[in-house]
């Protein structure tokens, strides 16, 4: 029986944390400097952009672009940086910098923030995510400050590349391009298009991810987890590509005026961006409604665990899929890649998975409670969004109600920190089995 | 290694076995003397009517009252019998009355159809069945007989009164009442609202527990399967009630012309009909969103295993439940009603589920596309109504496209058999798993 006075456990340290930085960043954009209007926003809207750029998510009230300053923006930037790294990476790279000790505590915190599956070797890791992150946004943001710099001055040009490849890295879908418009002109432009694809993709797989692939030169093995994101990234982008190009191929909204090439570009760019990042080359509210459940379900499943998708986790969906493969046929053991999957990895896949359904029928049933007369797609799919930290819309954000605003903002929060965190954060001190009931029978199906 | 050759296995025979009896059903709603029009119903017409009355759903494409001859009514009356029974039960009804032995074979089958938990009393088991199914539906025919002797000729009240009384027993959803209208006149009226509710409540309960409760004179206890399905069933028809009771209050197409009672008997009686049973008093398609997505979740959800619901049942939604607050709470073992719940109902509940979902959402998304320009929620609606096998609708069901048709008849079947028989149905031989790979690890969420 340890006492725990006053001892955050890394749950609630690490809400308490985001919560802090975000309100630190509302705070900032309500200052007149932050608008190009001289006013400042309201406190709710700056809430809300603080929430949607530190939970990396996208989802804007007032247009990026034509509502803030250069200052507004960069305060927006440094969120998504800060949200993305995880402020416990951010906190570390802080002490780091000050050259500081890190304590075993802290070095638990940390394996907590970056979901490490095991202690060695925490802080080597943080250091690689830093090196990782600045390579591939520098060098993603070369690739479109020169493709940018065709289209506008050199400085401005350099700005807009170098803010489109943090905040798509990040998967944080936040733009300059005005008028709710996303990247929509860039449809069927194989430069952009592609690096930012990249940019998203290897965001989303996670830093455990890119770091196995770093050490796969020397190792030449990768991890299960490793295995089962890289192959079901895979699969997961290229069939809903293909889904999405037969949805959309007569559409003349979408996809039909465009070439052959734009179409596969355009199917590509969506494919990629619903699972977590939120910028979007063709307008969402005109899919149809197949392709609108496909990308509802795509950004429910989310990205890689340690990455800075939402949603339930790819490797989630693997989990449940392979269980319900092994029903199916029969089997006892829950098989991915020639390896057993534990008892517990199960039980927490379905954990999170079951939390995850609750809270977005729920967000998309109080929303057509507290924003009436819209379609109801636009309630579930706005509600899939936030808890996916996507940013997607059908247009529904700009005009949500305040209360709508706030079901949103604590959406997105709940999405970041994951379905499981806040679970555990809410809940009292856990307590094992002090004894075990026999065993019942009950019929299921 | 045993030679299974031209073996059907019992799943297989409960597949086909329906099959042959929708498609007697459908030839003999297509004869001259089915229709009161004297042409019979086009062929698809009469599946999907033969489909929907066997799987007990109550989905219609034509008004059942206006559109059929005595003839025409009694042929889906006894195919809402026998599907209600389930085919097997009836089988064996007929061996029963032919005096013919029952083989180990057959109680094999027959367990598998009335979901026994041991093969022990199967056969005392099914004669109880069919008593208490006769007793039931003559007790509350009788009712709603007197009732409707009041408004009209007392042959016509008997045979409205046990159509009803077999229709709403059975979750069937069929009605006479003309005009697409189902029980919308009697809202406000407790004699038909509380009988009916009763019948659903009973025949949603499965036989399991309705044998069980009527052991409990004697035994004076009842089994965990039991007390789960009273208690989950208890809980989700007063909480439902409460929230429609909420969503509706002010709403004018609804219950706000309503006096209390009404309102509290429409709230009910809607909460009650949604998880399986498919009759009406409001009008579905004028409820609110909210409403509809809590109505959604019922119908997703269903009723007691072995009972004429679909759904993924009731048992499979405590057991995820049971699952997750295991988890949040940090403990080992699945508690219900202090009992542990072994591993493989922890696996098959969520294959279940997975499934469910699955079915639901790719039929939704189909039904987008071969049934284009209505809103979202009625195609998720619709194909959520045939997986329950509960036969609510916005409206689509009567201008349903052919495809459209053959997709809903096609879920009402699978929603009937219940995912997991149909998945192993679909399945080649199972085999144990003859070696086990080691542990891996992933992260999950
Ligand atoms: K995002
Ligand atoms: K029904």
């Amino acid at each position: 029986m340890k006492k725990q006075k006053f001892n955050l456990d890394p749950p609630k340290f690490l809400v308490l944390g985001f919560a802090g930085v975000i309100l630190i960043g509302a705070i900032l954009l309500t200052t007149p400097i932050a608008t190009e209007d001289g006013k400042g926003l309201s406190f709710i809207n700056a809430l809300f952009t603080a929430t949607s750029a530190t939970c990396v998510t996208g989802l804007v009230v007032v247009d990026t672009g034509d509502t803030f300053t250069v200052f507004g923006e960069l305060v927006i930037l440094f969120l998504i940086q800060v949200g993305g790294l995880g402020f416990m990476t951010f906190a570390t790279f802080l002490f780091l910098l000050l050259g500081k000790r890190i304590s075993l505590k802290d070095r638990l915190l940390l394996k907590e923030a970056v979901n490490h599956l095991s202690i060695a070797g925490v802080v080597r890791l943080v250091k690689r995510i830093l090196i990782f992150t600045a390579v591939i946004e520098i060098l993603g943001g070369i690739i479109l400050s020169i493709r940018f710099s065709f289209e506008m001055p050199v400085g401005k040009a350099i700005y807009y590349g170098f803010f489109h490849a943090i905040s798509n890295f990040n998967n944080a879908g936040f733009d300059l391009m005005g008028g709710f418009q996303s990247l929509t002109s860039y449809v069927n432009d194989p430069t952009v298009v592609l690096t930012i694809c990249g940019l998203i993709t290897l965001g989303g797989l996670g830093f455990l991810v890119m770091n196995d692939l770093y050490e796969y030169r020397v190792s030449r093995r990768l991890t299960l987890h490793s295995k089962v994101v890289i192959y079901a990234t895979l699969m997961l982008t290229i069939g809903a590509a293909i889904f999405i190009f037969l949805f959309e191929y007569g559409n003349v909204k979408t996809l039909e005026p465009l070439s052959f090439q734009g179409k596969v570009l355009g199917s590509l760019f969506q494919s990629v961006t619903a699972r977590t990042a939120g910028a979007n080359t063709l307008p969402i509210g005109d899919l149809t409604h197949s392709a609108l459940l496909l990308i509802i379900m795509l950004m429910f499943i989310g990205g890689g665990s340690g990455s800075t998708a939402g949603g339930i986790k790819i490797t989630t969906l693997a989990v449940l899929v392979a269980v319900v493969w092994t029903q199916i046929r029969g089997k006892e053991d829950v098989v991915l890649f020639r390896r057993k999957i534990a008892l517990e990895t199960i039980l927490k896949a379905l954990t999170v998975a079951v939390i995850g359904l609750f809270i977005v029928v729920i967000v998309t049933m109080i929303l057509s409670i507290t924003d009436r007369g819209h379609n109801f797609i636009m309630y579930l799919f706005e509600a899939v969004s936030a808890f996916g930290t996507v940013g997607l819309s059908m247009g529904l954000t700009p005009d949500l109600s305040p209360l709508g605003k706030i079901l949103i903002v604590l959406t997105m929060f709940a999405g970041r920190l994951g379905p499981l965190t806040i679970a555990l954060a809410i809940t009292m001190r856990r307590r094992r089995d002090s004894f075990h009931y026999p065993e019942g029978k009950i019929l299921i199906g």
